[in-house]
């Protein structure tokens, strides 16, 4: 008598993907109520309510994409092939800031849900800004996910400060949790956009919550060369230390990790996240992930965001990780295709604390699964000596396009590749026209200096005025003498510094110039006592001349958090020269006003001394009244105001 | 007056690839005569036969597959995962030796062209054994390629010696010179399977026939280190030194080069195929291609064959080569999108000798070009900010699927994705057919120990039968003796050893067991004055007893030209187990029959002394006959035969 089913799979090759790699030549799957009742030669044992004809073709489990941030499809190639820190500063955060709200996130999911289907994924971890947007559309799609609430320090799109997103992330996990599709987690974003606090917070909850807690961890040498520098130890022991592993953690990257490390991440039952593609692309290096399995470890694969990858194709993914990990190794034989196809399945599902659920076909199990067609020529032809062959079918020739069926929780979500759950062709009209107002966004903003500054400043437009004379000087000792001999020169206070600047000019000169400062000071014996670096942007040019004495105007000023390196790329000037200066300045108060007096040595280019005198002002009618002031300040320091230079010292 | 042409390609995204990169954002493109005539907003300029609407997707040139050896698409799959050596002299060489044959080689060719035409791909730089055959079968599929006849001095599927193929190469490249798809060449295989005189002999025929000489240049890091050792100099001044580079050269690989080779090959003007997939799935390493093409050298992408990719997908491999750049230098911008597709196009052209032909839209070159849809969920959104943006869609987010329509030399290949050229569902089926056989083949082979043995060993069964007879004994000193003061016993000669033997046993006994043995032979002093490795495949149980003296049989001896991990993974015993001793050998005469008597010290185990006596035989009534004289030499040694021991060293 058989046993009723709501859906039997038939004339399948079943690569289940369990524990014993049990492969099924012509085998059958029985499901009901979304579950895994039965697989193997067992059709004659089931009535099903349908019966569909797997021709064939493979069936195996859904692949689970361990880390991404899926709404960013809607940022895919916006910005490629630049520095980490002028892609993230320069671009994803300022898009992010202006467009990122509920239903950016809710159309960015969807896309990426329509992706992930059609390319075998079932199944994804995400960490990203109203999380329950992302939920939310997932579910309506039908996919199943492991959703993680950002919290960082800084203010974010859908929280103005760090208690505000521990309190959504509280709010959204309460909310889902007991979902049968989602299964809601906190995401501190990462150890140096956390304070220990919001670590130790963040584990808390999930702890109290009882759901994962998804993070990125060591992604780059540079965070960990930090984190021993600030913290005396790596990031694993750090993160430890603040009681992180209370939780159970999904950590993301894990690139620059040590055996010591990895058995720590092991004893916590940490699972990992690996990105080849993100991690080449960002040149951030290459996961030690044979000697992670090693250890113990449970070792998902994930694209990371579109952003960074362009897609979100796990075929892709894990066959790079497999390719990636016999290179980094110089050894053929590491992580053959059967591992790599067990990391991005049963694997990855309890990396991502989703093994009881999905992962492998086996009774119990959720209906999680896809079929693939391998008849393809890119595939063909087709080797049956060896069982084992399909794994490296899988692996390395075949694409996400052979995926022909796509199963949820015992729904279809795509038959014969059509999506069903999602409307495909809408979906990516409002994303073109979401691309139409970021293509607007960013062509204000590049076209002016000034907003790229602010973009990447967080700062306002601030200006300040001020006159200034320069005269070459052939004694600068004789200025020295007068300044400290005169009684009409009050001196407030001075300092020695070491100034380099470089300027960087633009095609269009009306964006003016903006020049990265660099200052050393100097203690009475010439030592550098201290440094920093700043950013002015001037405009194209003076505002007024009083005789030999100048009117300026600086557009922005701001401290410069980044390297020149970082200001070259993003900005991308037309060409830049360096000045470098030994300055001694000197306030002083004179006839009722404050001027800084500059005693300057040209030394690159070596063009020798010059007296600067400049004073901030704030109307033509005072700058004007200080023209006349600075000249008789200039003669009786024993320079001639006719001798003045009109140009700038980059000029010189 | 429009000016006529034989087809208009109108309402196309053009991206030219020529050297400013010009990209026409609606444009047009005219051919005559399977010659591109005009390309940009020239669609009113022409009246043209045939129009073709490319529905504003993106016409780009066909990519240019820089290497690979198209006829093994019949063994893609057929063993992975394993060393570079099993994988080669284990797998692909000996299937190589049954199988390849013109029809092989014509059904690989065509199996191959239906993929890369479907991919993307017009053109192909190949190596293989019958290329008359590769030759044909793509100019009938209505492809571009560089054909190259391999040279090497082993014996080849298609040559008994390398002057065979010298002379193969020459009438192939004779016959089809000037042919319009076909460029023929000679291709000696690699510097270490070629003798100085080949290359010489094979850039002469180059030179002399004024065609491309294709070839393997520093794939491994073993490549270079054993040209160092045995040439004093690594292999670009090697193989340049012996004249290689009088012909114009397309090396595959270049791994592992230096920036003095690099300077080298780019004076020598020589293309370099970079092979991202298969140098990782190898194991050999990742190619300095950032550092070659800052050297001036015309770098190209290439699959290699598909057997070790496994695919020849070259969407994938362009997409691997910008990511693996960047990994390999910590450098997100090194090798940025447009340059790698330029790799797979223009540059990978100009590598492979056909630059003026190929690899660019623009008047004069061939109509070799490919119509691409970039509207696909895994491509969207679209920005259109900044018209570079283009190149990253195409290597981060496309697939090779999205390719539409594929023309070639003026004609249509692929249509709507249906091939035109190429009966693809009669080519899977014969290729199904060819991997039965395969399978039938190494079924066989792979149920015997012995086939196996004879795959590698190249050698035919050998058989051998010996009696034999070993005692314990307590004091060995005085087995000598008696040996020194016998009169009946004749020394011949004699020798001190250092003997390590390793045994492989399988879980089915009647495939008896396999022992690698290394001797290190001892001088006087104890020094080891030289080594030998052997292979030897013992049945599974003795044949007959005489009293203690047993006769065997060893079914194969052969030099073992491996290394234990080599057979390690090639027969995958079930179990092993070491044996080593210290063995003193003479060849005596006594009773008129030869002996070896071995007094053994057995080290590992360490379970002490023995004596050994050995004969060879040819018949039972021998065996009977040299039992007795065995015994009587025992006793005469001062030992009992009756305390002798049945079981053999490795059973102790």
């Amino acid at each position: 008598m058989p046993t009723p089913c709501d859906l039997l799979l038939t004339n399948a090759h079943i690569v289940t993907m369990d524990d014993r790699f049990t492969v099924y030549a012509r085998g059958a799957l029985a499901i009901t109520a979304g579950d895994i009742v039965a697989v193997g030669p067992i059709a004659g044992d089931y009535a099903a309510t349908e019966t569909f004809d797997c021709k064939g073709r493979e069936v195996m489990p859904g692949l689970v994409n361990a880390h991404t941030h899926a709404p960013m499809t809607l940022l895919r190639g916006l910005a490629d092939d630049l520095r980490l820190d002028v892609w993230l500063l320069g671009y994803m955060m300022p898009v992010e800031r202006a467009f990122v709200r509920p239903e950016f996130v809710a159309l960015g999911t969807t896309l990426a849900c329509a992706e992930m289907i059609r390319s075998g994924t079932t199944c994804f971890a995400d960490m990203y800004y109203f999380e329950e947007s992302v939920a939310d559309a997932t579910a309506r799609a039908g996919m199943r996910a492991l959703c993680g609430q950002t919290v960082l320090k800084f203010p974010a799109p859908d929280a103005a400060s760090f208690e505000d997103s521990l309190s959504r992330a509280r709010e959204f996990i309460t909310t889902w949790k007991g979902h049968r599709l989602i299964t809601p987690s906190v995401a501190p974003h990462a150890p140096y956009t956390c304070t220990e606090e919001i670590l130790r917070l963040c584990a808390e909850l999930a702890h109290e919550l009882d759901v994962p807690l998804h993070t990125h961890l060591a992604e780059t040498a540079t965070e960990v060369e930090t984190s021993r520098r600030e913290h005396g130890m790596p990031v694993i022991p750090w993160v430890k230390k603040h009681r992180l592993f209370d939780a159970h953690v999904l950590a993301a990257h894990c690139v620059h990790i040590d055996g010591g490390e990895m058995t720590a991440l092991r004893e916590a039952r940490a699972g990992v996240a690996h990105n080849p593609t993100s991690n080449l692309k960002l040149g951030s290096g290459i996961a030690p992930v044979a000697s992670m399995i090693e250890h113990g470890i449970a070792v998902g694969i994930g694209t990371d965001g579109p952003a960074s990858n362009n897609d979100l194709d796990m075929f892709e993914e894990l066959r790079l990780a497999a390719l990636l990990a016999k290179g980094a190794g110089n050894n053929p034989t590491a992580l053959p295709a059967r591992d790599a196809l067990t990391m991005a399945t049963r694997m990855g599902a309890r990396a991502i604390g989703l093994g009881a659920v999905t992962g492998s076909l086996e009774p119990g199990k959720r209906a999680d699964l896809i079929v693939v067609d391998l008849d393809q020529t890119h595939n063909a032809p087709r080797f049956e000596r060896d069982p084992g062959a399909v794994y490296s079918q899988l692996v390395y020739a075949a694409k996400a396009t052979d995926v022909v069926d796509v199963m949820c929780d015992g729904q279809w979500l795509m038959r014969d590749r059509q999506l069903l759950t999602i409307d495909e062709a809408g979906v990516k009209s409002e994303a073109a026209a979401m691309a139409r107002r970021i293509d607007t966004f960013l062509i204000e903003r590049e076209g002016s200096v000034l907003q790229k500054l602010v973009a990447i400043g967080g700062a306002a437009e601030q200006e300040s005025f001020e006159v200034q004379v320069k005269v070459k000087l052939t004694k600068p000792d004789d200025v020295l003498k007068a300044l400290r001999a005169s009684d009409e020169i009050t001196v407030i206070r001075s300092v020695h510094y070491h100034q380099y600047d470089t300027y960087f000019f633009f095609d269009d000169p009306s964006q003016g110039r903006l020049r990265y400062r660099e200052d050393e000071t100097l203690d009475a014996n010439d030592n550098v006592v201290s440094g920093r670096a700043r950013l002015t942007l001037t405009g194209p040019s003076r505002e007024a001349a009083f005789g030999s004495v100048l009117l300026f105007r600086s557009r922005f000023l701001a401290p410069a958090a980044h390297s020149p390196r970082f200001y070259r790329e993003y900005f991308r000037p037309a060409r830049e020269r360096e000045v470098a200066k030994d300055r001694r300045r000197w306030l002083v108060a004179f006839h009722g006003v404050q001027f800084y007096l500059h005693l300057d040595r040209l030394e690159k280019p070596y063009v020798g001394d010059f007296l600067e005198l400049k004073s901030r002002t704030w109307s033509r009618r005072d700058a004007q009244d200080k023209a006349a002031v600075i000249s008789e300040l200039l003669r009786l320091l024993g320079t001639n105001p006719d001798e003045a230079t009109e140009r700038d010292y980059v000029e010189l």
